[in-house]
């Protein structure tokens, strides 16, 4: 067990208090859940991890009863100065330009969105080149954080204002109904950026967590493992001091990412991961408030080698593994019609008494 | 490679001319998926197994526009003569008070069904006592087989019967429009028969291919093992013989399936097997018609031992692993969300071109 459940302390009151707020999940409510489902017409346990599902979600909402629950898929951009060490298979403009195609309604994100019947909601907390446009949400930190090869991507004040930047989004989506909150990302150059946190978080070497991202060369995958290599010996913080950690290799898209799980777990949101980023972003705020990490589902296990490592260390098995690496959220969305289904067999499926239906299981 | 490239003869002129119309998939629909999908605004190939979804259907619906389909759950139930020797956790009546769940719209099937947007369609292959309801296809041929022990299940005439109402099923699905066609059965003492099929079609031993089934203890798993040794050794058909070991081991609701997998293929639909008994009659098309492996989609992975050996078999890698063992078509119908995730992929995500975004990695 990788989560140590004393939570360290952090100095922004707003922060603090958001995780002082995260208690445990809710163990009589997941108990009633599966109570219910055992008098259903089915052989006990036989929808499996769809059953495990429902009591998850009902431990998180804190009720059995957990009704058809709206959803929300957050997609946070920024840039990353590490991109400049020639560590992707793309330039910087991308995530910008990503951003064009996402609110217009043609990126995969967007069509799985829709798909499956979620919001979008499109955060640029600090592309170079903002997008300006209605339907992104601006939380910007700066134009790109630093390269971290030789000093930290961001200040500890950034990293705080992205949390709080999220926390807020997260209190926002809770105020108009969200239920589930599936998360997203979009930055060129931020697999290198999960894979320094995850390698500091878990005590891993940079070969162990880097992974060819969107596709990089054996030249760039090389770069990229020297690059966290280099970065870990000129950061040495303290694995334990969190912020420092974050700010040190993370992306104002990750920090903002920590902030909205905070938040989400606070208001009692189901929250989905992704990838390697926002398990990252997830692996953080497990260790900032414990009891968060009760409160994600993993949509799925992408191909990036850190991101196996940060499932095991938040004791998450994915639902899917779709051999996917495009980020974006895209994982995540297509977990949703998974979740659907379970809350629609906790909610429609009839019982054994109501049936008729000889129960032999009981 | 288990499927033999060489189909048999079968005497039966409708079903010898269903097999004949059954040809290989296209290739260059595939090909040509491909290379639209290599154009959107994603790094290549990043969707995984989605992409490869996506150039599947294309090569069963032999078009690289393949369009959203339309589905179906076609579920088809039968009482077993094999359930007196004290296989399944459930007695026989259970099969037709089963049935009245799934047209009343409560059993798991219905709510996964109505949930994936898919046409429910319940079909009596032979229960037991009839549940009479217009809802219900009756293509019944008759109350239940007789227990395979001692001697095989049905006549080789009324296997041949069941396999040709499957087959006008499928076409009548075509007919109207369906694109996708999901497999279900019901029907207890089935996961017996499936394993008998199994043991005799991939050369296994009783222990080998004998699970649970809708959870029968430790004593009635033995009884099950005993049951299909006893019957390996009292039905000695040559396994080559599929109309002779299909009579001997199957069921109704199995030789149906048969009939719906031949028909599908051969109208060029989608088909989506469930477990341990669809995936079992999806090993008896194959080996009757070899090129409909190539129409299969294998939804998930029960729990069951032998499907994982018939997955193999089949050359087939199941989209979900949920630990799900119902039955009822509950994991094909799962599956069917990541369906038409694939296919609004390929038809609504726009390209580099369209998007103005750099593409690297051409």
């Amino acid at each position: 067990v990788i989560v140590d459940r004393t939570a360290p302390r952090v100095s922004d009151r707003f922060v603090a208090h958001t995780i002082e707020r995260i208690g445990p999940v809710d163990a009589s409510a997941a108990a009633e859940m599966q109570a219910t489902l055992d008098r259903k017409t089915k052989p006990r346990r036989s929808l499996g991890r769809l059953e495990e599902l429902c009591c998850r979600i009902a431990a998180i909402r804190g009720t059995a009863d957990p009704g058809a629950l709206p959803k929300a898929v957050v997609l946070v951009a920024a840039d990353h100065g590490v991109a400049e060490e020639g560590v992707s298979a793309y330039p910087s403009e991308v995530t910008a330009q990503m951003l064009s195609a996402f609110v217009s309604g043609s990126a995969a994100i967007s069509v799985l969105a829709r798909q499956a019947g979620a919001r979008l909601v499109v955060v640029d907390a600090g592309v170079r080149e903002p997008f300006v446009d209605p339907a992104v949400t601006s939380l910007r930190i700066g134009a790109g954080t630093r390269s971290f090869a030789d000093g930290p991507a961001m200040s500890q004040d950034e990293a705080v204002r992205a949390i709080r930047n999220g926390i807020g989004l997260a209190e926002e989506l809770s105020a108009t109904g969200i239920g589930v909150v599936a998360l997203g990302d979009m930055g060129i150059g931020n697999t290198t950026s999960a894979a320094a946190l995850t390698a500091v978080l878990l005590s891993r070497e940079a070969e162990e967590v880097c992974g060819r991202g969107t596709g990089v060369d054996d030249d760039g995958l090389r770069r990229k493992v020297e690059t966290v290599r280099r970065a870990l010996v000129a950061n040495a913080v303290d694995g334990a001091d969190l912020l420092a950690v974050l700010s040190a290799f993370g992306g104002f898209e990750i920090a903002t990412l920590v902030g909205v799980i905070l938040g989400a777990a606070a208001a009692g949101l189901v929250v989905v991961t992704d990838g390697v980023i926002t398990t990252a972003a997830a692996l953080v705020a497990a260790r900032l408030a414990p009891d968060a990490a009760g409160r994600l589902i993993a949509a799925h296990r992408s191909s990036e080698p850190a991101h196996a490592l940060q499932l095991d260390a938040l004791e998450l098995r994915p639902l899917l593994e779709l051999d996917m690496r495009l980020g974006e959220g895209s994982g995540a969305a297509l977990a949703l019609p998974v979740i659907d289904a379970a809350l629609s067999i906790a909610r429609e499926m009839g019982t054994f008494d109501e049936a008729g239906v000889s129960d032999a299981g009981a």
